[in-house]
This record gives C-alpha cells, sequence and structure tokens, in this order.
C-alpha cells in the first residue's frame, strides 16, 4: 500500500480537469468594502475590488455590529470556553436564539457553529428520531443538506428541481404511514432562482409531511424585517423548520434553526453535532445580534442590494454578455469550462483589480461553470460600469460566446 | 403518523432517565476569569466561579489576544463573507495555518470551523481517498471521531481503550494489502489520561497504517512550545494527522489539522465539510494567531495550570473526596448517578457560587457520572479549598461514597 501515490492521484485528477483551486490571499478593508487589499504575487498589497463575497448587505463592516462585537470582546473575552451544555453558554446565545425565533415567528430557535452543521446536524437526527422516515430532497439542495440526508442514513427521493409533479409523485406513491420531510431551499445560490414555497406546503399539508427550508442566502435581504422569502411570502408559520445563517447577509459566522419550541429541544438534545462542539464565540453572537437588530428595522440595505443587482444585470445584458436568468440579488455569468472560468478570473484580477472567482465542479455541475456576481448596496454605479467594459474585452479577447 | 408524539416521547425519554439539559445563562468576566455572573432565577446577575472551562489556560481574556482580535475587527471587519475557496480566504488565515504546521514540526495544516467539523470531515473524507480502508478506532474516541468514522462508510474496527495487546491483534488479522488508519486522542478529556504515542507509532510502522491523533485537550499545554503530548513525547513527526483546536487552551474557536502537505491538499481539495462552509472570522483567527505565539514562548500558563491541577487532586484526595485517577490537568470526581451528579452541581451554583456542570450520559457512558473540574493558572488556591470544603458538606449532606 503506497500512500503517497494515492494522494499523488487524488491531486492530479484535479489539475487534469483544470479544478484544482488556490486560495486568494486578501484582506477587506472595513469601511470600504467592497475594498479590498490583495497579497500574492505583488510587491506588498494591491488594491482589489471584491464581487463575490456572500457578506451581501456589507454587515461586516456596519458600525452597530463591531461597536457589538468590540464590547462583548472587551466584557467577556475571546471564546465561549465550551459546549452549550457544559460552560460555554452565555447570555448572548439565550438573547440571540429569542432574536432569531421572532424574525421567523417561531417559538424556539438553536445556534450551531455554521450553516453547513446546522443542516448535517439537524437532517440527520431529525430523521433518526423519526424512524422509517422519509426525505423528499429537491435535487439542488446545498451539500450540507446531502451531506444530512445522508448521514441519516434514511430513505431519500430525490425531486427534480423546484418541480411540483415530481414531488407529488414521489409522495403520493410513498406509504402514507410513515413520515415524510420535504427539504428545500428558498433560495438558489448558484443560480439564483426561487421555491414556490406555499405550493411546496400545499403537498406537505395533503401528504402530512414535515418541511424544511434553507434560507441562507434569503435571511436579511427579503421580507420586511429580513425574514427571507418565508416572510416575504407570508409562508413562514407553514414551514416546520427554517434554517438560517450568520455567515452572509448578517455579516457576521454561525449558523441556526428555528421551529416549534418542542423541536428545537429534540435537535439539541440529540444532535451530536450541537452537543459535542465549542458553541459560537460570544463575540460573533453580540455582532450577529446587534446585525440581526438592524436589520429588523431597516429597508435600505435591502432596497440598495436589489438595486445594485437590477442595475448590474441590465448593464451585463446590454453589453451582450451571457447572464443567467436569476430572480434574486445573486448575478451568475455562464461560461460553461472549469479552465477559461479560472482564465477569466485571473484576468479580472491580474489587470483590472477585479476579485470575483471561478464557480466550478462541485459547487456547481459540469459544464456549467460560471462567474458569480454578489452586487450589493455598496457597489457604485461606476464599480459597475467599469466590471462590465472589462467583461466585454475579455470576452472578446478570449473569443468567448455572448448572449444568444 | 403523529410527529408531536414522537417528539414528546423523545423529550419524555431524557427527563426519565434524569438526564434532560437545561443551559446555564452566564457571562465570564474578561480580565476576572474565573469569575462570571450569572442571569438565571436571580434578581439580577449573581457572581460565580467557573470550574468547568476548557478555556483551560484563560488565554480568552489575554491581552495580546484581545488586542490582535480588536485590531482584526477594525481593520477588515466582522465576519470573512464566503468560504474559502470562494471570496472567505484572508491573510490572516494563511498565517495561521504557516504557525499551526510550524508548531507540530509538519509541512501543511488546514483550518475548520471547529474541532468537531476538522475530526468529521478529515476522517470522513480520507477514508474515500483510500479505497477499502480500515479504521482502527479507540473505544472512548470523541463524538466527532465517531462520526466522521461512520460516515466515511468505511470498514471500522474498535480496540479497548489504550489496549496495545488488542489493537495489535486487530491490525494482524487485517488484510495487509488494505490501506489502515489508527484514530486516536493523545488525552481523553473526560478522565484525564494519556494515550502512549510511540508504542501506538511502533505499531503503525510494523502494520503499515497511518496515524490520525486528536490533540484538543493538549494543544497550548504540553509540550516546550504547546505542541501538546505529540511535542512533550518527541512523536510529533510519527503521526501522519495531528487535530487540534483553538477554542480550549487557545482561548478562541475553530479547528485544525496539520499534516504533510500533500494529505493536507487532499482534504483541502475534497471535504465537503471544509469546502462548502464559510470560513472563520478574520477576527477569530486574528486571536487564534496571537494565541498560538505567545504559548509557543511562554511555559507560564502552562506551568500555573499544572500546578493548580495538582493542588486541587491533593486537596480532594485529603478530604476523602473519589477523586478519579488522571495524570493531566483534568480532575473528574466520581458520582456515578446523573440525578445525584445534577443535584450536586445545583447545590454548588445555588449555594455557594460555583459552577461546575454534571457529566452524563452520551458525553459519558451510563454509572460513571461525574463532576469534571478543569482548574487552571487562575484558580487561586483559597478558591481551591473553598470548593473542597463545599463538596465535603454536600457529600456529607447527600450521604454520597467517599474514596475507597
Amino acid at each position: 500500500m503506497d500512500y503517497n501515490k494515492v494522494f499523488d492521484q487524488a491531486i492530479d485528477r484535479l489539475h487534469a480537469e483544470g479544478r484544482y483551486r488556490v486560495f486568494i490571499d486578501i484582506l477587506r478593508n472595513k469601511g470600504s468594502f467592497p475594498n479590498a487589499r490583495c497579497f500574492a504575487h505583488h510587491n506588498g498589497p494591491k488594491p482589489v475590488t471584491v464581487w463575490c463575497s456572500n457578506d451581501y448587505l456589507a454587515m461586516g463592516q456596519h458600525p452597530d455590529v463591531i461597536a457589538a462585537m468590540e464590547e462583548a470582546l472587551h466584557d467577556v473575552g475571546a471564546g465561549s470556553g465550551g459546549t452549550r451544555n457544559i460552560g460555554g453558554n452565555t447570555h448572548y446565545h439565550i438573547q440571540l436564539e429569542k432574536e432569531l425565533a421572532d424574525l421567523h415567528g417561531k417559538s424556539g430557535s438553536l445556534l450551531f457553529t455554521s450553516g453547513y452543521v446546522s443542516n448535517e446536524a439537524t437532517l440527520s437526527t431529525l430523521t433518526k428520531i423519526l424512524p422509517g422516515c422519509i426525505i423528499f430532497s429537491d435535487e439542488l439542495n446545498h451539500a450540507s443538506m446531502i451531506a444530512g440526508i445522508k448521514n441519516s442514513g434514511c430513505e431519500k427521493r430525490v425531486f427534480r428541481h423546484n418541480d411540483l409533479e415530481h414531488l407529488e409523485e414521489l409522495l403520493a406513491e410513498s406509504d402514507p404511514d410513515l413520515p415524510k420531510l420535504i427539504a428545500f431551499e428558498s433560495i438558489y445560490s448558484m443560480d439564483g432562482d426561487v421555491a414556490p414555497l406555499h405550493a411546496i406546503c400545499d403537498l406537505a399539508d395533503k401528504y402530512n409531511a414535515l418541511t424544511y427550508c434553507d434560507e441562507v442566502h434569503a435571511v436579511g435581504m427579503y421580507g420586511d424585517h429580513g425574514g427571507g422569502i418565508s416572510e416575504r411570502d407570508g409562508a413562514a408559520d407553514r414551514i416546520t423548520i427554517i434554517e438560517g445563517t450568520l455567515a452572509k447577509a448578517v455579516g457576521v459566522m454561525g449558523g441556526y434553526i428555528t421551529a416549534d419550541q418542542k423541536i428545537v429541544d429534540v435537535i439539541r438534545s440529540y444532535a451530536p453535532g450541537f452537543i459535542f462542539t465549542t458553541s459560537l464565540s460570544p463575540v460573533l453572537v453580540a455582532g450577529a445580534l446587534a446585525s440581526i437588530r438592524h436589520l429588523k428595522q431597516s429597508c435600505e440595505e435591502r432596497d440598495g442590494q436589489q438595486a445594485a443587482a437590477q442595475k448590474l444585470k441590465d448593464l451585463f445584458a446590454d453589453a451582450g454578455l451571457p447572464v443567467m436568468d436569476s430572480t434574486t440579488h445573486i448575478v451568475p455569468l455562464q461560461v460553461g469550462d472549469p479552465v477559461k472560468a479560472k482564465k477569466i478570473s485571473d484576468i479580472l484580477l491580474a489587470e483590472y483589480g477585479v476579485y470575483v472567482q471561478p464557480i466550478n465542479y462541485p459547487t456547481v455541475p459540469r459544464g456549467t461553470e460560471r462567474l458569480r456576481f454578489t452586487p450589493g448596496p455598496v457597489h457604485t454605479e461606476e464599480m459597475m460600469v467599469d466590471l462590465t467594459k472589462a467583461l466585454v474585452e475579455i470576452w472578446s479577447r478570449m473569443e468567448l460566446r455572448l448572449a444568444a
């Protein structure tokens, strides 16, 4: 058994497919997002504009968030020092869980160290509490949901993306007496399309299924208080479990679920991914609390983001760039080849000071490789016009296909 | 299918066993750890002394750590804004990975959002890269290692705790041509005993197995530079992968592995639990970097901790309290019953202002329920004497068994 040979082969496969990933070495400039500085391959930091951050509303630099984190840092210190059960629960955690439950109109909420862990821990645990449970999973669900479903060991039925007829077909052919859970996202982050929440809930009612909705790319950005698509569409009370993140529009780090307190209590008591891990640093929790409270009463960031997204889509379309169909704040440009996607990204960084990451397999299916832009309230019209010009020049230089 | 009934039953089972857990509501007082304030069931916060924190060296309040976090917060903001591959890599992450690799004498290192995720992601991914891999796992391995092994889907052989004969027996009867991995911890956190690292590596050499050592309860605390038991015993270069945490002695949050750069590259490129999650907040990474750098050149905290642990063990033993056999900084008191363990903890908190959590199943096996004390450099002799007196009084009041 030659271990080194096996490891070499695993890495060689990535190079051969053109999808070996290299980390970019940057620091964002707080107070002037989306500006950042890039370290590698330069003499000293080089200024860049970030176009691919999931800190969608730039809350990571909001004065309220920074002040709350600084206060917590000086009041209670750097880390929590333990798991939620053993030494690592704080007053901040309890306050934030109340705030999140309220945001989604639920009676309970539970924090996790990340959105990934929220999904993995909740889905894998819930189905162990419900023996025989069948999970109905949208084919484009995020890797963390897939991990949770896989690790649950339960039966899984994958329905075609947002295809209600296919979902109903699968529900109808299942044993009516077995527990069921429909798992889906509200916004699919790589395409920017939205799930029909009410229609899915109608099917859940008809077939007595629980519903699990991942709102990580919607929380803070949709609904009058930032409660996500489920708030916008008035569907929150029809969804059994809403999962969200503190690491995207909220601007900090961490994940959560909200649901009936009884369900939260079950997950809290049985999920290894919750029980056996140090809780979120109180510094992060204090920051997330300030961010959520701000976003509940301010629409300025949400409105700014929607305006920026529309503007960038219009600029791309007018220039003939192959902007993909998105009804949300996410603006993907189709490339369809991992090597070309990486090359465009490299040229943008080296020649134009633009940072946008190529999105390759396994994040998106092979053949749909893309550049994914996330314009927000801090991206100016001038930045967007410059970006569009740069892309048109590169598209021409590389003889890439324009929009049909 | 009555979902509510099933959820109620799941919670009722916990109450019936006396192991339904209630979070304590506290805030630690930075600058005067182990002092904290407790919120629930009082009129205003009540002062308490924390005896069960895994912030073992009180680095969570160290001025260097606080200053580094404050600087990062103001320089780059609250969160990273993305995954390591897409928008969420920072200069801090790269620097910390270099520092951690150096700490353990390895060529590579990789950060994760937690120690739990480090173990789960690395173990489940590594074995997928090595088809047919057999994992040899110590029976007392942490839940996160068990999760990683289970989720890998590979064959698992459990050896009796620290039992080299049993481990060799299992290795010898396995196909010599198949890849093998021995997974173990250096310090078992609930008992405080230590694994024989060299002897395990001898067996790994003999049977051509890789080794995976969880050092989360040792990093920062053992070895001249805080490299853990593997540094103390001069065994780091014999262990394939060392896993550690930034959330215990380092005082912040997050986890990592160190290994040959080739192996790190494989995990970095293939592990869903690494790829599909927002990276650690740069604020945390900056704090951990300052903490690791301090602990590399200061033995003051380590020495203070060892002295405190020895003192507390002596006081407990002299008072006839059933202190369990531990060769490390962990001081467990055997109770053997979940209801009694909780009751002792409740009395300590209510009457003595002492916070120590009862440790019940599933954290430890049923029948071995205990109180687990983690004295450190900030616990004074006076605090220890008072604690011992309180315990003696409660032991007498509850007519509990003294040491044999």
